[in-house]
């Protein structure tokens, strides 16, 4: 079992406060080899999907939409969805949208979908 | 990897409204083999351990406070906490707290200890 990486209490909203860009999301803790991680996000991003793992979307703030290819599910703040494995989605926020994220350490964003909305994995706030 | 079991969107206070009992938590959503639990809690619990996990804490309300053999953490509304493995703790709330938990399924909420506040496990709502 890995080493704890997080001895200290989490406050999302200090956390978030550290964040400028949106689409990058920041690791705030560790248990076992799942991270939570919080990014701001607003309009539309790619398509993708996550070969091997659920991923988990939990909402603090704002409205977030979820595309899938047929449908879409929308998750305010104080909701949280898990999008199943090797189901395409795309998030999409009218507004900025700040979010909490769970998944395996190492996810990439963009899944098996790549380009230029990838972004850099493991970065601690 | 497991079938998504939670194919909806999960509304934390709408979940939590279905809770009368303290120290009884309630899967509420799983993302591979871990499972989401709400849970409200008064008073004390037992010191325990888990020998192969990490356990997350999110405070949706109220102060929850954790107790180590040597000090205390006090996790607030907006704050996540996570104990890490073979770490002695014990949750305590001096008025009512309502926690979102994050942990593998199967785990048992008196981790080693056992007694008369192991809860059943698996219960959905």
């Amino acid at each position: 079992m890995s080493t704890c990486l997080t001895p200290k209490v989490v406050n999302f909203n200090e956390k978030l406060d550290l964040i400028s860009e949106y689409w990058q999301p920041k690791v705030i803790a560790q248990m076992n080899d799942y991270q939570f991680k919080i990014v701001k996000i607003l309009g539309d991003f790619v398509m993708h999907t996550h070969a091997s793992t659920d991923e988990t979307f939990i909402v603090l703030e704002g409205k977030l939409r979820i595309d899938f290819k047929d449908d879409s599910v929308c998750i305010n703040a104080g909701e949280m969805y898990v999008v199943p494995a090797k189901t395409a989605h795309k998030p999409y926020a009218e507004n900025e949208v700040k979010l909490l994220l769970i998944e395996p350490c190492g996810l990439t964003n963009t899944g098996d979908e790549g380009g230029t909305r990838t972004a850099p994995n493991d970065i601690w706030i």
